[in-house]
């Protein structure tokens, strides 16, 4: 951390702010020039809040200089973490192909989608038992009668399961039945559920918030990861931008700069990020392209009757065609499905 | 709702949209022009979801009319709302000025500023116990034994007590101490939290999140409502924007536009929105000159050692000065402190 | 100018990057931690660009400390300016209260505008006669014709004319004829028309893009003093964010920041930001409140057919019942209008 | 155009505003409803500005249904249009490779970069002659001295050039020496500037502007149709958001979406988008596993002494590298370089 002092900053000023940062257990080295004086801290200031020295009316700024996140960080951890889902590997060259319907609605219809998505080459299942809506009055999921269902066609088909916990409630459910558990965007900062997350060992798919820098996002996988918990995937799924024609912004820079600043792996979910089924093979294949470890991508039988977000799903014959370009490009780009 | 057929929707498209859309127990009225086709959908379209039609592969584009809430609507509920915080009202031209510090860290912290505020003027007592925090390893409040610290203050001094809720496993502590249980930014769509609210009646103070649109932050107060607690208080505290001198931009359009859209009260909370104590005077009295029902403000008698947003906090003297300036714009705007 | 070495920086590379500065003519101070290197470079860094040094593969970070605009900057020259157009001046006090029709529609409609703003207390008189549309199939604006009925108007009404030039190619007619001569928002950074206004002395108003952020803005203005220009005001009119019930977000936070950074003056356009009549009058009083230097307000005495942006006119009725209420707040804060 | 009026619309109101709507010489439909009326807008709406009718009391919303723009409308061509840029094809599987360094430097500078990039498989030639930067105190470009070079390194080299237009004033010297007018993300709507290219039929590339929406910018492409000059290719090159990691967030989605809206050929600049060299290779991967038109990306042959941009320049063997996995997606999507 660096801390510029202000044009005017006196000898008292400086004494009095270097006091406060070895008070904190860093060393400082000060330099004083014609216009201005920097004091360099020197030490782990990963838990220095620069807060506390902006708030002095003789400090002009206070940066950064190391990443505030430890545990996620690419320095400390060079090589690319793979998690295990349930037998399936994501990361280092391992891709996830997560397909299955926004919501469950009954046995049949995830039985049918899930053999489909097995058949096309799927390796995971998702689908959602807690919805969260942003209208009271609009279908809420199935809840705990939808984990039932997934773990039924589980049993018979056989692939990991996906599916979003909302509430710290029900985390022994989805510890019994769910094999990556997914923490929505509008809750990538529902800071009481991450450190409940750290006390199992499931691994978890953090998805980005609509609003959230990268760092605020790997910070998020960093208290998932300090509460106990290291099995985080990282999953891009758009911004909120001014453009409106689009749902969200898909954000595929998230991709190589994530792959600088941490060691886990990063999903992307062209779904829910464009929200119309036709923006999502453009956007499966750039996401591949650009080298991440997996799609998370919505697959319906009949969208005209998806009780939620059918316009952004695929018919499985579709997704099948998409899973064959996806294929060819990661063979293009020396990976394989 | 309108939903607009394609230009080459033939009579059979036409039939089934309309038939879907009268399932679901709503009157249709459809105008066929040269070169397109609108049907009309009459009722109470609060509870259609715009997507189930959107999916439909002739229909071109579906708009709301009506707005998607019902019990925070001004249109249902024309006078605006008194909300009573024990004892203290606001709205309707009762103006609430809640100030204190970022977090509670001691009795004597606590006690000092909570006679400061009173004497120049706040009408209640704001402290974090549970801090929402980016990083892990910064301070993150002192939980149960911070509430209880602000129970004993408001023995002592008598102003009412708003602290911040971030999980319904406290919602019992909460609303047996706390007088307004605020729920921040970031949890403004948690929405397994909003629905625990309906579990009691005490006031809400629910924060806008950085970024949600007007319509959003209004459904999830809707959220609140429908789940049977109506006391509900919108604070506006910024959003994110390109900008990053300030820490958010505050968007005092919304004192207007709420307004119009709901009979809620609207307080505004000009520290958190600029993350600088310089930025807190101007903004203050322009939201009162804006004809907001409330503020909340940060206010620290050692801001330089404040454990939490010291660089947002006004000192005690700065704050005295602030209320005698709004009084002035609150009587140049026919209105009293 | 602060420069971060990479923890791996050697001797070489931190030799390679100091000569690097010292050739441009700047002092340099090291400091060598344990984990990293720092160079900080003394002397005027306005004119260096710190994106020279961010390309060197051993540089990790570069920071500006001092801010890169020079004759724009509060601390090279402390007092608040004041602009004189034509008579009227703006700043340090003086509030502008600049109203008037979008755009000019005949000699009839201006004059009658104008003489029902100049007695409700207006002291400048706008019209485009230049129109920036984003459909090509817009009304473009009388051109030329319309600077002429601004001029017959000055001279009956007795207003200073402000009006949009969208291209030097007019600016001998606009040095001629109108006082003060604003510059768009989408042409904030349409350098060479910038360079252009260097050639006159005549009062610029720039307005703020739609994107810029406070640094862009003011260098903007930079760019028109450095061309031998020095009188500009600045115009805040709204930016655009991810809300869209408004049709921009008026950033008021803008008027202290500016306060900060320069000493130029700082005008509000409430009209273009909300883009809706009824929010005009909170925002002014809020703008005022926070102690602008003035105000753009469009007037229109028939909104209902304006060949332009009607639906966020003033009838001149509201428009005085306004200027009323601000002067109320303005004397509240110890102004006069 | 549909138009719905307010609940409490008259007869009268109604009337009016159908009136309005024919007066203009359209048809319209009424469909009334027990609790609101609609008019249907029958004929060409590209013309008709929503706000006129907006801004009657009794209207409530006007939404558009048809696309405002006409020459740019897929659906009015829904042929591909390739733009032929001195004999290199744009459009409809004819990928462009432009690459080239930021500014033009110095002849050996231009015409060494220019060798290279030929020989690894780049279709024409970029360089700066006039650079628009946010600083008046930056190098600003060599000017016409610039275009000379240019002119010189393609009698040599023979590629196409592709230079940055700012000023209206230089148009004949561009259409002399510039074979693709590149219109800058700045200008994107300096309207004037756009109505002097219909005098010319030089094919022009159309930056997208950082805050512009899809519709904003093919309405700005639009104009320079409408001018009289069809020949335009769309620039998407990053829009700015609140994640300030990266200089701007790369739009892809931009892709399909304009392929829905427009015939024109789409071309991607991930080098400015990023502003780091690091990220230029994935998102030129993505562009163009997600079907672009082309690329335009920086190469400098001494990007640590670049005197603009260096940091996102990649350097001769660099881009070599890059051509070649471009190849291997271009032909795993069934295209070719």
């Amino acid at each position: 951390m660096i801390i510029v002092m202000k044009p005017r900053a006196t000898k008292e000023d400086i004494s009095r702010v270097i006091s406060k940062v070895e008070k904190r257990g860093l060393a400082t080295h000060l330099v004083e020039g014609a216009e201005m004086s920097i004091i360099g801290c020197i030490g782990d200031t990963t838990r220095l809040d620069p807060k506390l020295f902006e708030v002095d009316e003789a400090v002009d700024k206070v940066m950064h200089v190391q990443e505030p996140y430890k545990l996620a960080n690419k320095a400390f951890h060079p090589e690319a973490t793979v998690i295990d889902v349930d037998g399936v590997k994501v990361g280092a060259g391992h891709l996830a192909l997560i397909a299955g319907p926004c919501s469950v609605e009954s046995t049949e219809q995830v039985l049918a989608i899930a053999k489909e998505i097995k058949a096309s080459g799927a390796n995971m299942l998702r689908g959602g038992a807690f919805k969260p809506r942003t209208s009271p009055y609009a279908f809420q999921g199935m809840g705990l009668d939808g984990l039932k269902i997934l773990t039924e066609v589980k049993k018979e088909v056989g692939l990991p399961i996906v599916s979003e916990l909302m509430s710290a409630e029900y985390l022994d459910d989805f510890n019994e039945h769910v094999d990556l558990i997914q923490i929505g965007a509008r809750n990538m900062q529902n800071f009481d559920l991450l450190k409940h997350l750290g006390d199992i060992d499931k691994p978890i798919l953090l998805k980005r918030g609509l609003n959230a820098t990268y760092d605020e996002w790997v910070m998020s996988a960093e208290y998932i990861m300090a509460s106990g918990n290291e099995n985080v995937i990282l999953c891009e799924r758009g911004i909120r931008t001014f453009e409106t024609y689009t749902r969200n912004t898909l954000d595929l820079q998230a991709i190589p700069v994530l792959r600088k600043m941490t060691h886990l792996p990063v999903v992307v979910d062209p779904s829910h990020a464009g929200g119309r089924w036709w923006l999502v093979e453009s956007m499966a294949k750039a996401a591949v392209a650009a080298d991440c470890d997996g799609l998370m991508i919505e697959v319906h039988n009949d969208p005209e009757n998806a009780l939620c977000d059918g316009a952004q799903s695929l018919k499985p014959a579709k997704f099948t065609e998409l899973v064959d370009q996806i294929r060819a490009i990661a063979s293009a780009t020396g990976k394989s499905l």
